[in-house]
Formats: C-alpha cells, structure tokens, sequence
C-alpha cells in the first residue's frame, strides 16, 4: 500500500485555498499510484480556528468543503481533518474529526477523544471528547486512526504536582483491542524548541510499545504566533524513526506500508542543537504572518542594539530585503555608534532606511508638558516619551504607506516589564518577544556564522535603552544570563520560587525578579501576538490575572 | 437551623485579606447564633485565579488558608470554596471544591462535576470534573452541595446548532437519589445585562423540580474585567424566590432553613430595566479595578463627546471627584463646542482639568514626516497621529502622577476598528468598551434622570471623532441604532450573516459591518481589559485567529 503523507500549509477560514491546495495534492499522488493520501488536522479550517467555531455558517463551510473533496477520493483515499456536528442532543456542539473519504464519498469519521484544553489549547471550549472506538478497514488492513493528542496519553506533566499523566483514557489502548496494522495520527502539533525530543518520543514509544508502525502527518506553517514546523515522521514497529519530513515547510511523500517494518532508522537533527531551528520558525512564522494577512512590507525601529538588529535580519529573510523599512529615531540621549552601527546594519543588509532625530518633537511634548510638570525631577515618565514618539512615528509610516510595524521586545524585556506601552512594545507581531535575551545573541552569532551581517559593535556593547544618560540595562536588571535562568524557571518550569532559591541564586533578587514579572502582566495584556517558539510564550498560552495580589 | 449567606468581595491570590474577611464573618456569625455560614465559589483564592492555579505554591497557599479557618468553625459551620488536589495518579492536578468545616476541621469536600469552558471560562484547563456524588450530612438535614455551573445543565444553547443541553450529566439528578432536604449552591457568576432573568430561572426552575428550597450564594466586586453583581437568593420549595440579597455590593444575611419552605415571594427588580445595573456595575468595575490594582487616581481625555463623558462620570462616582483628572485636548479639527462641553461638564463634576492644545506638536510630527510622505494627501494616518499624539500626553500624566488612563471606547467603535491603537485606544481599563453606542445615550439619560450632570449638547449633537474637517461618525459608518441590531446579532448571537440579512437589514451594510469586525480583531488583540457587563465581550471571552480569511 502507497501511503502519501501531505504535509501543507494552511490558512485559516481560506476554505477556497485550502481546498484547492488539498484537491490539487490528492490528483498528484493519484498520479504516482498511491492509495492514501494523509492530510493533517482540522485540514479544511486550518488550525487552530478558535471561536470561528462557534459559527454555524463556518461549520457549514467546513463540512461542505469536505463533501466538495469527497468526489476527488476515487481510486485512491484520503484522511481528512474537520470538524464535524456532534448528532447527540447533549453535550458540545462538535467533534474534532477525521474524515474518511473513499469511493467518492465519506466512509467513516472518526473523533478526537483528548482534547488539549491547556496551555493555548482550548479544545474542550468547543468539542466533545469521543468515546467511541473503532478501526478503519481499508486494502485489508486495519487502521488506528489518531487525532494528535490521542496518541500523547502518556506525556509527563512538568508541572509541580507530582502527578504522571493528564488522561485517564488511552485511545490507543482501546484501539489496539481490534489489532490494527498501523498507527495513523493527523496533528496541528506547534513547534516548540524546548520540545523536540519529547514530541519524537510519543511516536517512537507508541510504535514500540505496540509494535506497529506509525504515520504522523502534521501541519506546517504559522497561524498568527503559533508556528507549526511540520516534520511529519514515519516510525517503524520498532519505534525507529525511518522518514522524516521537512521542516518548516511544506513537504509530500509517499512511503510503502510494506517497506517501513524493515526500514532502517535514519539520521535526525540533534534536539539541542535548536538555534537554527529558531531562525527558520521566526522566518516562517513572518513570512505567514505577512502572507496570510495580506501584506507585503515591514516597518521597524532600528536602535542600534541587538534585538532591533536581529529583527531587521529575520524580517528580510521572511519578505526580502526591498520590503523592510527601517527608521533609525535617534533621541538626545543616544549615543553616536548607535545611528552608525544601525545604518551600518541597514547597508549590510539593503533595506531603505530613514533618520529621523526626535529631539524636537520630545522638546515640543516637555513644553506642552512644562506648566504640569514643573520642575519634578527626570523619571520614567521622560523616558517613556522617547519611547511614544519613536512608535508615533512609526506608526505614521505603518499607516501612510501600509507597512506592518515589527515589534522587536525580547522575552526578558517582556517579562520584567522593561518595556513602555505604546511606545517600544507597540507593533503588529512581535519577533522576539518568546526569546529570552541570552538566545537573542545566540541568534545574533547564528545569523553571522558565515560573515558579518550584524555589525560586530551590535554584538558587544552593554545592552542599553538609551533612555537616560548613559543608562545600562544593567542599572536596574539582573546580569541577563542570570535573570534568564530565573525566569526560565518561573515561567517555563513553573519552578515553586522557594526552590528556584535553593537552586542557588540570590534571594533578593528573585523576589525582585518575581515581582517585576507579577506587577507587568498589566502591559503584557496589551503586547502584540508573540511569535511562540518555546513551551510558554506570552500570550494566550499564559492567562493571569491583572487584579491578583500575589508575591 | 440558621444558614448565613455571605456574599463578600474578595482579591484574587491575595489570602491575608480574604482570610480575615471570612474568619471575621465567621465570628459575626457565631454570636448572631447561626450554624452554618456558606461563602462563595473558590472563597480562599477569589475568583478566576486563571494560571495562578498552575502554581504549586499558590495550591499550597489556598489550602493552608482553608487549614488556617477550620479551626474558627467550632460551634458553628462552614463551606468555604478553595482548590484541592486530585489525588489519583491520572487526570488534571485539581478539583474546584467546596470545604466543609465543622468541629475545627475539614469533615468532607465536594468537587465541582460541570466544569464551564466556554466564553471566559477555562474551567477544564485546570480542573478534573466530579464523577463521585454525595450529600453531606449536617444537624439531621441532608445537603445537596453544588458548586455553580453543577445546577446549570439544563440551560438553553443560544448558538445556532440546534442542540438542547450543552452538557450530558445532571449533578442534581444523581444528588436528588439520596432525597436531601436543600440545595446550596456556591458560585462565582458574573453579571451580564442580558442573562438577569436566565440567572433567577436556573434557581428557581430547580427549587421547583426538587421541591427544595435553594441556597444561592455568589462573589460579589470586580477581579479586572469581570464584574460580579452579588445577587444571592433564596428560593423556596415552590420555586418562588423569598430572598435576594444586595445587588454590586456586599451583604451578609441570616435565614432560617424552616422559614423558608413557607416564605412568600418577594418583588425583586426588572430585568428588562438593566440600564440602571449597567451603571452599579461599571462603578463597582471601576472601583475595584482601582482598589486591587493599589490605584486611587485616573486620567483621561475629554473630548467634549458623549463616551468620555459618561466615563467620568462614572469614574467620578467610583473614585470620588478630586481623584479623577481630564485632559482636553483639542486639535485644529476639534470645533469650538467641544472644548466648552467638556469644560462644561467637569465643572458640573468638580474634577480638575487641563487644556492642552496640541496643534504645535501635531505641526512638529508634520515636519519630520514631511520629507518621507511629501505632498501625499491627509488621510486615516494623521487622524491616527492626532490620536497618538493625546495619548502620549495623557500617559505622560499617568507616569508622572501615576494615575490610571481610562480608556472610553464604546463597543459600537471597537467593533468596526473606529479607533487608533496606541491613540484612543489606549487605557488602563475600558470604562465603556461592552456597551454599544445606543446604550451609551441611555447611560447618559439615566445620568441625567435628576439634574443636567452631562450637558444637554453633548448629548445631542452628531457623533464624531473630530479628526478631519467637519467629520461625522455617519459619513463612514452606518446610523448607529441600526449598526447596534447587527452587531448584536453577529457578536452576542452569533446569528449566520444569511440570517441576519434576511431578517430585514440591508445585506450590504450587513456585509460591510461584518468585513470591518473582522478585519478589525488585530486591534481588539491589544485593546485594554474591558469592564464586562455583557455575555459576550470583547476580550478573554473571544478568541478569534488573526490571520483568517473569513468573509
């Protein structure tokens, strides 16, 4: 049996596109004389569709898009992921589903029994679980249809509770009981760079425990900050990985059932080595997020520093060097390497770029301000001004020529607060803002492995806002390879802040740290969507309240 | 047997406080003579404590304070709701729970069965759902004890799927088995305008299936964006409600179970008349948005239009007068009225003001950009600039007093994208950004019932933003009164857009509204908290993609 996993990116409510792109992949493989084409989940809506799911007509459109590819699958099946109408008059709405489509029409639909309802999964808010399982038969073969969290049963909770599995279900189990022949699992799973290992290992461990091979068919491409790589993988019964698919782009492949259970394993990357894989999920995670909400250019402020620096470098490998603005917005307080590494950068690179001094628009505001303020001292309310002026003018560019505004915060940044609303932590998608700011100079050297594409000057100075004179981050942070540590622990490991203590580092200064993180949620509620590359992004993937006293 | 009903005001995570406040209504009790005092749903942490759940140290805190309460209840008892473990291996780290404590410790706890995950509610991405039903025992009466959502399995599903019942289990049909004598039922329900009278039925519909009396306890006071009105009730066995207690405030009531079976019916309020609830609920929002956050001061813009002016008022009579502070600021667009209305009314308020004219540093930005944008004509950007341009003043106010800016933009406008982000869209807090420009006029009549507080012209003059010559809200938006009718039916009841049009509005306006609330959810993204009065609000309660193509 041909089996051709279809690895593809897709766009969210794009039925039209969606489905032209899946038609178009089934004739293909026809063609070649496969027998099944795999596609992955929610493939009709792309995923994830959020509260669009609660619209009848977009439940309509899904289910009709299915019946329009439905007479394709002639002489050859298709798995198809949508969602599909829960016919009990209890209970949710909808099914997360596979489609089955044979003979020109749906064979079977199968459901997702767990439904990731954590971190930015909320699949409970709209799908009943499925409790009801059975195999498929197709070519004489039985096949145990999984939907992406159906086969992670066994996922070791990182939390601190002691407790060793999410699920008191395993679907798996359950299909095992009618002795199926493989394992077929359509996914929507993100990427997620402190993850790799342990997302081959649920596949791995499945085929072995169960002896069969597995098909893994992911989606590949961004929806708003969520970056799919793809990386679909064929395993055998012994739980050797023996294909795996591109990552982070669109791949289709056909394996032959018969030839995966004597396959030999084949070379993966190693999961530690996750820079690089970084870089290419920022590059897609722009290029879609451009792409997909129709736009072609980008506008940003360039400081100077490193994270403007590695922004510039991500945004002109996503939309080519013609389509990145940068203006250079050098206030009083900046120091004159500031401009010449920047403009260095920008001519590096061949990105257009701009100087616009804002000494006289920051004059103007301490004016209008004067007869309020008087004589009060020099604060964060003077730098904060730098900051607005810097995004009131670049938003005037973002909205005259119809560029998107990239915002270039860093994840530490982020998540002390050291960051002014409205002003630098403005912009329509944040590059960084998952990258604490040890990894954003590992990217930094990353990006010049080959030559000096950021000017080295970029990467040695001290880390400064410029905001104040002569200020240094260090002023009021944390040396930042030491804060990193700590808010790794905090906000990624969920660390107890008493034994993140006893790990060694200083007392005071991971209250200090904590308190920062707590009293900002305020103006990470306001941050633009974060590009999400690790296990806990900022964002909806973390929901806290702004009213807690805590800490 | 006394039964205290005790609807407080807590503070999410913040333990000494609410401790005190129970034990403190604990000892109230006890010399009032009664047995039982029933506090609210997650009484310990306050209501949503969201993410603080996955920390340990925060599960570790809630059930020390339930440790540290038990042993006030000697002679008297109590439920009290907090987390607990799930102590099986497999299965989500925690129930929602209530506490029963007697004889100075924790005789029994309950887990919540329907776990709401749907609108702001995320219920099941912390908690294992009950599946273990008993009744507690307690001075020879048998207790129905019922958490919230647990007695709302019968309500109606507005959506447009045809489905009776959202949930496949009724907690109350397994308790009903072991024929207890009354049904309490701890909660943490937030008020919605349109949901008043669905609210009362949920109680009333099962005190008459029962024929048991019910307990109703709710939290009160606001945590960010969710107000809480309080409302507890009792219901007698006939379904007739005998007891509500404070609406948007605190109160602690005594009733005596063997009274209650023949209490007569009491007149409670109109639901139909929530405009007057609407304004005890933003009060309360503001207040305690104010009071939890450790603020006492807001800041905001003036314009001489019907939203700021409702805002102040508002923010006037949570905070008090001299605690509210208004910029006007007027550019050459702002026509000569405007700046007296608003004089006008902050006068009649008592709240100190400024003026600051802003055309010199509208002139300023004007210069920079002259060179880039050249003799391109004046369009969406710098109506967007004078925007931006109040608000780094207004924010530069915020930091240098530390004033709160309040946000007053109404729902008509954040639905269509009518607003500048990081200009008007700015704020703390959204005073009005769930109330559809219609109601706002109603808020402001009801303001006015007794005396002109907001002057007349305000509220009659033709809406606009004053950002152009002689611009008009209606020169680029539909007459609000029929915008308001398709926004509600596509926001709040998701009514497919075929249907909307076929229920008489002109299917391209219809369309055009429903392009602009679509192309506008990259804006609500980074919009402030919105006070929520509604049951369906823009916000945490609406999760839409941002890169879909859809309509």
């Amino acid at each position: 049996m041909k089996i051709t996993l279809a690895q593809l990116n897709y766009h969210i409510g794009n039925f039209k596109a969606n489905k032209a792109k899946i038609i178009h992949t089934l004739e293909e493989a026809r063609e070649r004389g496969s027998d099944l084409v795999i596609f992955s989940e929610l493939t009709v809506s792309g995923y994830p569709p959020l509260d669009l799911l609660e619209r009848k007509e977009f439940i309509d459109a899904c289910l009709r898009t299915v019946d329009e590819i439905a007479p394709h699958c002639r002489d050859i099946a298709a798995i198809v992921g949508s969602p599909s109408l829960n016919t009990h008059p209890e209970g949710k709405n909808l099914f997360n589903s596979a489609f089955f489509l044979h003979e020109g029409k749906v064979q079977d639909v199968i459901h997702k029994s767990l439904l990731p309802t954590y971190d930015i999964f909320d699949e409970y808010r709209h799908f009943e679980p499925n409790a009801d399982f059975h195999t498929l038969s197709f070519k004489g073969k039985k096949i145990a249809l999984t939907i992406c969290e159906d086969l992670w049963d066994e996922q070791p909770i990182e939390m601190e509770f002691g407790k060793s599995r999410l699920y008191t279900l395993s679907p798996m189990q359950e299909l095992a009981k009618e002795d199926p022949d493989l394992i077929i699992n359509i996914a929507a799973s993100p990427f997620a760079y402190n993850r790799i290992a342990a997302k081959r290992e649920v596949f791995t461990g499945k085929a072995k425990s169960y002896g069969l091979p597995v098909f893994f068919v992911n989606q590949v491409g961004a929806q708003t900050e969520l970056i799919f790589e793809g990386g679909s993988l064929v395993v055998n019964p012994g739980g050797e990985i023996v294909g795996e698919m591109k990552r982070f782009g669109e791949d289709v492949r056909d394996f032959l059932l018969e030839e995966v259970s004597g396959a030999e394993e084949i070379k993966i990357s190693d999961p530690e080595d996750y820079i690089p894989e970084i870089h290419e999920a920022l590059v897609l995670g722009l290029k879609d997020f451009f792409g997909k909400m129709g736009f072609t250019d980008a506008i940003l402020g360039l400081s100077g520093g490193i994270d403007s620096a590695v922004s510039i470098v991500l945004a002109k490998e996503a939309l080519g060097a013609e389509h990145v603005h940068a203006l250079l917005l050098p206030s009083q307080f900046s120091s004159g390497h500031s401009v010449s590494d920047a403009e260095q950068l920008a001519q590096n690179l061949g990105t257009p770029y701009h100087i616009i001094p804002i000494k006289t628009a920051y004059d103007e505001f301490e004016k209008l301000l004067h007869p309020y303020f008087k004589d009060l001292p020099f604060d964060v309310t003077e730098e904060n001004l730098q900051a607005r002026i810097r995004a009131v003018l670049l938003m005037a560019f973002s909205n005259k020529f119809g560029y998107i505004l990239l915002n270039t915060s860093n994840k530490s940044e982020a998540a002390v607060g050291y960051g002014t609303l409205y002003g630098d932590m403005s912009g329509g998608i944040s590059v960084l803002g998952d990258i604490y700011k040890s990894d954003v100079y590992k990217l930094a050297h990353y990006i010049n492995r080959e030559q000096e594409v950021i000017p080295a000057n970029i990467l040695i100075k001290p880390p400064s806002a410029e905001l104040a004179p002569g200020q240094k981050d260090s002023d009021s942070l944390p040396e930042y390879s030491r804060l990193d540590r700590i808010l790794y622990h905090y906000i990624e490991l969920q660390t107890p802040v008493e034994e993140i203590i006893e790990k060694g580092y200083d007392e005071e200064t991971v209250l200090r740290t904590i308190r920062l993180v707590n009293n900002s949620e305020y103006k990470r509620y306001q941050a633009p969507p974060i590009l999400r590359i690790s296990s806990k992004a900022f964002g909806a993937g973390r929901r806290m309240p702004l009213v807690a006293r805590y800490f």
